[in-house]
């Protein structure tokens, strides 16, 4: 029986070549003063920085250009103290999941009774106050555009944690496909492979009941990206490849595809490990790590689920047998990763030992010592599967 | 090359079996005197309106109990000056389209500086005010419940047209899939039709480029109603059929499959007009003109959209060369709407003769002369697809 759910999500989408013309309109009904938030000099040279502030009018723009992939809680906290010390009255984020993640992060520490993001962190409760946050998603991947959540890293700890509420859901996002022309394959590919990884992970796989309708969405969601994320490899100004990928990566993470499922997210626990302590690019991580979980935990009672992806998502004949099916299907996405998409299959090709992988199985089982999901895994079950990636 | 476009939708949905519980908890953030707008004997003997009552616990109700099929424009009238010689703080619709349409006006005439809602219809402008919106649906089909329009019959004029804007979004919508068991055969058959006409008539068959991912939603959105419709109809309480035709119900109507694509909607300016002068059923005008409007518009160029509905939706045979496959998915539409959902087939089954098609059409097509879509449409083009389903 499927389970009741309630889904809402507010965020107001403006999406294609012209988004950026909305910005003004949006973001002026807010205030005058906004923090942009992003990091690397590419946003300065490459000229996005200056196209932004010409949108932005005559709203003040102050910057904070601290964003690294895996946002750190310290550096949160100095936004935050720069949008209060300013009076800054809202935030936009210029960039990827991080650049998104931290605006986040920054906006609602701004309005929080505390000095440290760290706090709110730990609270794990939902977050209700926050600056009005808007978004310019330079690539395809997390979805943070439309979502609720973002991931912290505490640098001190080696921590990477989650914040989550409404107060974080973006207010506008301005979504161009066109501004990820520019994204490099190797960022296309973790991108692409962290969409599906959204799907999968979090839904797809999974015990609960789903509704008919939605799971057939799932199919049809990672069949986009298997379609177009080759496309966008090769062809990286393919204005069809980009919007699709970018409209998938919203939509992969905005709730509808979750409703009346309970969320699992067995290869992102083992990844937040990898993230934590490695520092290597999430969809990386997922890529090594997701097809080696698949293989795992194939057996005759998961292998049904498995081999609905063989036949739905990547076309594999419905005559062939269902563990067959299964098998061909975690085939397939090993050679769509680390073929087609081109990343590095092997932990031991990110100079990535064993010496770890013990410590990193235990915290990625927490407190309660597993990590419930599809399959429910334990500390050894986490070593094995990293040891399949070395 | 996809157009530009924007989306947004506010509408927070409670679904489930328990979905009614949530009712007071969202409503009393709201007022203290509730509008409930309903038709028809059977919410009262049923029992089902002293349990929506019974969940309202201290707000006050009011009753407007003049929902009729196709909500008449006076009716309206009189709904907005209850609300407000009452200071009535929001409506619940409670019922189908007719119910949550009617409740959508009188919330908005309600806030508005005319007393008739025909004035609000004519000025075609977006909806920015309203009391706040809250829906109980007790059938899937219009979808009207995450939806910010709202249709509206003048029956001095015999007109029907729709008013639309952010405020006649739904606040929060209640979809309890349990509530629909009791829908009879031909309103779950007419409900199906509907929710397949929302996606077929106003994005599946457009001319528009559409984006892939949402292309391939709409198939499966399709499907899930080809599917679960006919269950529905034999096993009324199978909550996975009324969960999945509810949900798509939504779904389709919501804004996201329209996504990019300017909505077009031949079929539905045509049943308008018989539901405006005959006051047939919705979903039924539909299922007996939309076939005869395929079959009508088929032709080489034509042809491959319509057969990509027969392999995606219909399952028939990818070797099947397009045009067979067009006509087969047609044969096939027919089928499971006289047969599988049993319902008449014909206009003069409806006791309607060809004696006002001329004036029909006309209207139809209206200032422009022409409904332009898919295929564009002439008043002549009209009378021929009407005369196909005498």
């Amino acid at each position: 029986m499927m389970k009741d759910f309630s889904f809402q999500n507010t965020t107001k989408v403006h999406f294609g070549q012209n988004a950026m013309d909305k910005m003004y309109g949006e973001m002026s009904q807010y205030g005058t003063k906004v923090l942009l938030v992003y990091g690397g000099a590419y946003v300065k040279t490459s000229g996005l920085f200056d196209k932004v502030v010409s949108k932005l009018g005559d709203l003040k723009v102050y910057e904070y250009d601290k964003v690294v992939p895996n946002p750190r809680h310290t550096d949160i906290n100095e936004g935050a103290k720069m949008c209060r010390d300013n009076d800054i009255d809202m935030v936009l984020a210029l960039g990827g999941g991080s650049a998104i993640d931290s605006a986040k992060a920054i906006a609602s520490l701004t309005k929080a009774d505390v000095d440290d993001i760290w706090e709110i962190v730990k609270a794990r409760k939902p977050i209700t106050k926050a600056l009005p946050i808007f978004t310019l998603p330079t690539m395809a991947s997390t979805g943070s555009e439309m979502d609720q959540s973002a991931v912290i890293s505490n640098v001190e700890t080696e921590e990477k944690i989650g914040i989550f509420g409404p107060a974080v859901r973006p207010t506008v996002t301005f979504d161009d496909p066109t501004l990820t022309y520019t994204v490099p394959p190797y960022q296309t590919a973790c991108g692409s492979v962290d969409i599906m990884a959204h799907t999968i992970d979090t839904k797809y796989f999974s015990r609960d009941d789903k509704m008919d309708m939605l799971y057939r969405m799932c199919d049809q969601h990672l069949k986009t990206v298997v379609k177009w994320a080759p496309v966008a490899m090769v062809e990286p100004d393919n204005y069809e490849a980009r919007a699709n990928l970018l409209w998938a990566a919203a939509w992969a993470l905005n709730s509808f595809m979750t409703c009346g499922v309970q969320q699992v997210s067995s290869v992102h626990a083992m990844d937040h490990e990898l993230g934590g302590v490695y520092n290597i690019v999430h969809g990386h991580g997922i890529a090594i790590l997701m097809p080696r979980w698949l293989r795992y935990i194939l057996n005759e009672e998961t292998a049904p689920q498995i081999a609905r992806m063989a036949y739905n998502v990547f076309d594999i004949d419905q005559s062939i047998p269902v563990m067959d099916a299964a098998v061909k299907a975690i085939d397939m996405m090993e050679d769509l990763f680390y073929n087609t998409l081109g990343l590095k299959s092997h932990l031991s090709d990110l100079n990535i030992d064993d010496s770890r992988f013990e410590e990193m199985a235990k915290n990625a089982c927490g407190a309660n010592g597993v990590i419930r999901g599809f399959v429910d895994l334990y500390p050894e079950d986490v070593v094995e599967i990293f040891k399949l990636c070395l």
